[in-house]
């Protein structure tokens, strides 16, 4: 199985905080989001806290979807950790943007496994093996905030692949 | 209760595949990291893949701490994501890495959170409120293998804590 995988840190701001409190909602937005990366849900678990916020993971057979929210100040944080060249898991983070009602999105990406170059070019930052690739501030559909936009660096969409077999995700739980 | 958050996500290489493949285990070293963090679990779920590999998740009052492994390559990437100012993340790094017998073990270090500082400056890379501190390759006690330090860069203590309150992490599910 392919150890090399894609893990977005993504930072959900000025979010609604209605939407950040609902457990059921965001269990059913999370679901949607695995299915919308080309994920495949192994397990779940969903908590409502006192007095507000949510933590949800979901373990995926190409890793996990995380999110933890913070409805008093608007934020959620979201982890969108897949391995194997099949998923996209960019779009599970635009789904739960929309869904958490985002009015701006910030996205780190982190290449990761024992096949991610480790030289140092003008592709990544790159340092034994992780990659810090690709890091920008997105806007949502509803609001077009106007942000800076300041880059770490900027994957190629052939260094993002560099290394990359076409090995399957890992099996279903035996 | 306080957005910011410290996430280490961490390359063990050169890991032993059998005690990688070894899902009672790495339960239990999960939430001894997890303890040794001081950190609170909420929920765990622990998966074992066919043919081989681990995949397990808690989520902690503090945010989450994630596993997958990959036996056949002798690699594990794990994720420690705790907010609050009362964890130590990187003891939970440390005693999964002599578990799994990793003889190298690589750190990326994460500030998440809302009142992280937004300037860039010469104690991290910093865009937008995440903050890319601290780039590390540590040597277990295990092996002493000789690996070059590259660092990204180096949040000092003091930036570490900049704009860090003193909420306590989130109160347990209701």
């Amino acid at each position: 199985m392919d150890t090399i995988g894609t893990h977005l840190l993504v930072e959900l701001k000025a979010c609604d905080s209605k939407s950040l409190n609902d457990v059921s909602s965001i269990e059913r937005a999370m679901h949607a989001a695995a299915s919308a990366a080309g994920a495949t849900v192994v397990s779940s678990q969903f908590h409502n806290f006192g007095p507000q916020g949510v933590s949800g993971v979901l373990v995926l057979a190409e890793s996990h979807l995380s999110v933890h929210t913070w409805p008093e100040h608007g934020y959620a944080a979201v982890d969108i950790y897949t391995c194997g060249p099949d998923c996209e898991p960019a779009l599970a983070h635009k789904l739960l943007a929309e869904v958490l009602k985002a009015s701006t999105v910030e996205v780190l990406e982190i290449k990761r496994g024992l096949a991610v170059a480790t030289s140092n070019d003008s592709q990544g930052i790159v340092s034994q093996g992780i990659v810090v690739g690709h890091h920008s501030i997105q806007h949502t559909s509803l609001q077009h905030t106007s942000l800076q936009h300041t880059p770490l660096s900027v994957l190629s969409d052939e260094s993002g692949e560099s290394g990359q077999g076409k090995d399957r995700a890992r099996s279903r739980p035996e």
